[in-house]
């Protein structure tokens, strides 16, 4: 590991273990002669540590945090390219937060009448979902244990056993698996010949499904931008068809809210479903499930049940939700991240251009071409060498796992090990040097398995 | 706050900030001027930081991590008496894992076929699965995002629409909720004279549901140790009458995975469910499902479905689990805290008899009660002072939020502001030295305000 950035873990540590030794003797930290000593010995060490990452010189103590658990430096050494983890990457912001809300129920020191986790002030929870409404524009919002969980608040109100909901061809498992777990069942809407998501094709699927069983969808869940391409669907025109056939629609913000600018009003959204942990700075799983005032009492239905024994009611507590939902840790990082998070929507031009700047550099390599609509609209991509890189890859003794290699020489890390067709990658996030340094990167292995670079 | 703690903070987070800058230079880490410039001065404003902890003197120079949320400090300067916090108090290591895995899909960098968060090798997942599954004597396990999406997903696999489940007169909410989700419906069993369910009252209720409705319940959900009171439910006896009735047995161990041994063999459970963040020394939302060979097919059912149009199949993925479930911090701090969690749970005796001393410490202000069954069997417990503070509370200018106040000045905290009646307080993992300062203080605000201590 990059020695500054091992160093700067062993600090951290050396600080927790310190800050341990506060907390077995609060409150009068009367420190014994053993604890004193270890006190004392911490931060001697923790002033040689900092002189080594001065140097950026010294050896690595620390490997394992516990059993077999390694240090993490993904992001601190490499450029991560894995399409699924640049946009959850965490803000300076949010780490800080984790640390000092790790406990379990952190959040939970203030939470008064009416106890529910939207509703407490402090930490201003109740403050940052009206912010999050208004950030997707929308009227009420949830803090979701991931988008998933989103998929399944709405089609556990929505749907009924036997019930037929519409998913795009390119949907996420888990929208498949969270209409499944109501006892419906999902249908798939084609893509066109673009690999896009069309409002006709949209039409057309609701029309077969209406001949075949005699009844409507009664959900159309889209992605704005597909986990597979990342391509981007007409969820407005989508939208159209769905409130013309009086269907509600998800839109499907996984791999956009967050990073992207989103108006959930613009679109036409019933739901709109946020991936926290993919695209908001945050740890997992979080997510965010937000509607209109039209669906908030059916999704966000609280309970009507009484106890036949206490007579207790849980009135304010929400059936799909089940109560309160991120109590801890996540939640707060994803709150401390947030003002970040405000501000980088408003780059996604520019992100989008460094995208597009980088693909244009991976096809000057010849026989790589992209999978993905292009130009580019979004900074997950995925792209095929099968005519350039896996034509090395056929002779290596290492196979495809050749690419994988040259890459991590360099610092690069993210595509799939082995794969040299088809691949996915994500440069959000990457700032230009960065950018440069990939496109640079890319190249230099191409001519130095004497592929022709143009 | 206390200063230490205060300047602990302070240099945690100049470490993030620090360690921003190598993220932000990765790979090569050729810090421009600005960036070398800031790099310097954190890392000499650490070095003052050092010394201030050193002495124990400072000026605190933050206050908020971002926007309006403070710093928190309950575990660093106060004796925490919180019921819902004290088990889920994170670990050294678990502190650790978070800063390293913080960032969203942190645990999925070697994520390989077949793609499953469970079958994980590094960090060690999968692993961990099978120690889990020990440590509570049960088949087969899957990490949930907590108790309560546990209660759901055997709620959502075993329950139809019109179903019965029982729960206890002190069942948690959260399980009810669970209940009316799946479209099924919970009624209560009863608590005998002495605030207990019991087997006899559980048959009971078996018969009254089978003679009122024709049918007999799907599903028996006990706690262990209950919410309300923190009593001792007869959950073998429980697990026995369910069976002769051919009725799933759902322990619900929010208050005992992870603080006392838990063997589900020998309860005869069919399900055995755990709040990490509530028992197990992890952040939110966390928690563990354990089942039976019988029940592991049906309960974690992986998905049939096939797609329409694209032929796609997501044959590993488990419906009712919706695929992946903790897929970042929150599950390796977990795993950071399980060895920790494994040896404590060998000390509850110990814990036990520091919760009846206390207790009977407590007893010795005249006035004072125990609502929960004594002698406790628990640590957490509720306690009554209506004969005690309650009486001060009557004339206090403060009225019941006197005793919150002078809790406070003695720094200790987890007591619901105002209350003076009844509430609960949980001792877990307080030092003998931390008990006898809490017993201390109880004693001394007694005294000031003239009430007779024994």
């Amino acid at each position: 590991m990059n020695i500054r950035a091992q160093k700067t873990y062993e600090a951290l540590f050396a600080l927790e273990d310190l800050r341990e030794i506060l907390r077995a003797t609060a409150p009068v930290h009367e420190l014994n002669d053993e604890q004193q000593e270890r006190f004392n010995k911490i931060l001697k060490s923790l002033r040689g540590t900092l002189d080594e990452i001065e140097k950026g010189r010294g050896e690595s103590k620390i490997r394992y945090i516990a059993d077999k658990i390694e240090l993490r430096s993904k992001e601190e050494e490499y450029i991560n390219l894995n399409p699924i983890q640049s946009g959850g990457r965490l803000t300076a912001e949010a780490r800080k937060a984790l640390i000092a809300y790790g406990d379990g129920y952190s959040v939970c020191d203030y939470c008064f009448k009416p106890f529910r986790l939207d509703h407490i002030k402090r930490p201003p929870i109740q403050e940052f979902h009206s912010e999050l409404a208004e950030f997707v524009n929308m009227e009420a919002v949830r803090v979701v244990r991931g988008a998933r969980r989103g998929f399944q608040i709405v089609a556990n109100a929505l749907l009924d056993k036997g019930d037929i909901a519409l998913i795009a061809e390119v949907g996420h498992y888990s929208l498949g698996l969270a209409i499944e777990a109501s006892r419906a069942e999902w249908r798939e809407i084609p893509l066109n010949e673009n690999r896009i998501v069309t409002p006709e094709k949209t039409q057309e699927k609701i029309e077969m499904v209406k001949k075949e069983t005699r009844k409507l969808p009664k959900l159309i869940a889209v992605p704005h931008i597909d986990y597979m391409y990342g391509n981007e669907h007409d969820v407005k025109g989508i939208a159209k068809i769905a409130h013309e056939y009086d269907i509600p629609f998800l839109y499907n913000g996984a791999y956009t809210v967050g990073i992207m600018p989103v108006d959930g009003k613009k679109i036409g959204a019933d739901f709109i479903i946020g991936s926290a942990h993919k695209s908001m700075a945050s740890p997992a799983p979080t997510g965010v499930l937000a509607t209109t005032e039209e669906f908030m009492g059916r999704i966000f239905k609280t309970t009507r049940s009484k106890g036949d024994v206490s007579g207790r009611k849980f009135g304010i507590k929400e059936v799909y939700l089940l109560g309160c939902t991120v109590m801890g840790a996540p939640l707060i990082a994803m709150m401390a991240s947030f003002p970040r998070v405000k501000e980088r929507v408003k780059n996604w031009d520019e992100e989008v251009k460094k995208s597009n700047y980088f693909i244009r550099e991976f096809l000057r390599i010849e026989g790589n071409s992209i999978v993905s609509e292009m130009p580019r609209k979004h900074t997950m991509t995925k792209v095929d060498s099968t005519g350039s890189f896996d034509k090395v890859a056929q002779t290596h003794k290492k196979k495809g796992y050749f690419l994988h290699n040259e890459l991590s020489k360099r610092k690069i890390t993210g595509i799939i090990p082995g794969a040299t067709k088809q691949y996915k990658l994500n440069t959000y996030g990457l700032s230009w040097d960065q950018i440069k340094y990939l496109e640079n990167a890319f190249r230099e292995i191409a001519e130095s398995y004497k592929i022709g670079v143009r």
